[in-house]
């Protein structure tokens, strides 16, 4: 039996026939045009399960969403990028599919995916950190997704780190979000660039058609004294909050994704060294969390919202 | 059936024989000893689960032990108030007393006994915290201790709240714990004294023979603005870090324990406006944390490892 994973983006919708193991069969995907209204999407949505489902026995339908679902209703609760509060997707969906799809945080369903069929892959447990404009992930123990009484994912960049520290869009200060990710990197690098006028930063930035992520980790990579210092901050913050993930929930494994993921070991092995100094208790145990990238890339989240499809009590 | 709960602390062994609803239906206690050596703790131990079976059918024996414990391989492999560093409690309790005893921290026991039966029974989950020396606890979901990987505690306390903050003794600076303990409570008591040499909470400590968590809410009590402003800075802090708990987990129940929790309404109802303040997504949902004061006191440790030894699949 094959399952069917969509990911409704604020952008595109992507969708993917995926087997039991998670391998990805077919995929296709369509411009989501929120501003057309929900039900023009939940038709687009319609449609794309129709076409990928033709011809295939499909034993059930997962969809990634971004914001707030309730699954136990069938709802999206609140998604400010697509502007939907409390929409009835399931029964929007089942009348034109015939399907009861799952539905789940976009962010919860990619850690999923990578748990089950990606980086973390037969792991006992995981946390996954996704390190763009915000910090998203999921937390997955035993195969199921921490998904907490009220059904919203968990908020794992709206832990405060920094008390009284940098205001945060959800209203608090000091999340580690505004610390750690994509977005506080390239803020970093801004602020360092206005300090160092000679850094061979400005000149990546041109390169990059604009500041982003990448330019102090390549200046760091040519021997740039202000990159060097950029990266190692951000990398500090970084390693705070992932230190505190390990010492609440001791996961196997920490995977990270999102742009800055992309620049593997040169983040990777700073990170280990300054979290493996954080971790409570090391010194007594021989089992210590894994950090390492995911590999699924853009696929993981049609991957997690396919099998949680297929494990229908697959959060917990 | 009933079980057998032992709660192995520092200075006093206690233990009881319990339902399977964990109630209590006989308890014992004696002296640790710790000064003379773990195998003379462990028969100790013995000696009190031989004298609580006495005549009952027992279904299992759970033991809460302080610091770092192994159930798989049967060990307590770090507990520095005990002077033990893997030390086989299972293999040497199954000598004594024919019973394959199970191990667990005994923050996470007595977290476990809460939300079983006590503060939190029936809760889908709950974060129990204990704001003593340092602020201890357990995560329980789906009737499941969450202790990750590594078989450990989830050391909610060693999560920095406050980035560079204050030394904690685990040596990262900012921990929950260094700010939200009683000992914290404590030590802003005795620096606020220090500021206010007419507060009260002189005669209070005079009273008490010594500066406690009470110091500063009796104050308040009383109308002094030193303690007043000791309590709502405390309260400050510890609201940061439930509100992270609230977060990652968005559990049904947040209960607290240890000496500060006595303080009951006057600490719970300014620490649940705070916190709700500082949830995420709080405008959209109508299922909030409940934020109590656990239930079981003592028992609470001897209740949850008999329940654990109950539900020998009992933890995730």
């Amino acid at each position: 039996m094959n399952y069917l994973g969509i990911d409704l983006g604020g952008t595109n919708l992507k969708g993917a026939v995926i087997t039991e193991e998670g391998e990805i069969i077919r995929e296709a995907s369509r411009p989501t045009h929120a501003e057309r209204g929900a039900d023009s999407v939940a038709n687009a949505i319609g449609e794309l399960i129709c076409t990928l489902a033709a011809g295939e026995r499909i034993g059930g339908v997962g969809i990634g969403c971004p914001g707030t679902v309730d699954n136990a209703s069938g709802e999206v609760v609140y998604a400010n990028n697509l502007n939907w509060v409390h929409y009835p997707l399931r029964e929007k969906l089942r009348e034109r599919t015939g399907f009861a799809v799952e539905l789940v945080n976009d962010a919860n369903a990619a850690a999923l995916g990578e748990v089950l069929a990606g980086a973390a892959k037969g792991a006992h447990s995981a946390v996954i950190l996704t390190l763009g404009t915000g910090v998203g992930g999921g937390v997955v123990i035993d195969g199921k997704l921490l998904t907490g009484y009220t059904g919203a994912a968990s908020e794992l960049g709206h832990m405060v780190i920094a008390e009284n520290g940098e205001r945060c869009s959800c209203g608090r200060r000091g999340c580690f979000e505004t610390y750690a990710s994509g977005a506080a990197l390239t803020r970093m690098t801004e602020k360092a660039m206005a300090q160092h006028p000679d850094s061979s930063m400005h000149e990546l930035a041109k390169r990059y058609d604009g500041v982003d992520g990448r330019v102090a980790f390549e200046a760091q990579k040519a021997g740039d004294a202000a990159g060097d210092a950029v990266v190692k901050q951000y990398i500090r913050f970084l390693a705070l909050g992932v230190a505190n993930l390990v010492n609440i929930f001791f996961p196997e494994v920490i995977a990270l994704s999102g742009g800055v993921a992309e620049q593997g070991e040169h983040l990777l092995a700073p990170l280990r060294e300054e979290v493996s100094r954080m971790e409570y208790g090391a010194a007594y145990t021989a089992k210590h969390p894994k950090i390492v990238s995911c590999t699924l890339g853009y696929r993981a989240g049609m991957t997690g919202a396919a099998l949680l499809a297929k494990n229908k009590n697959g959060t917990a």
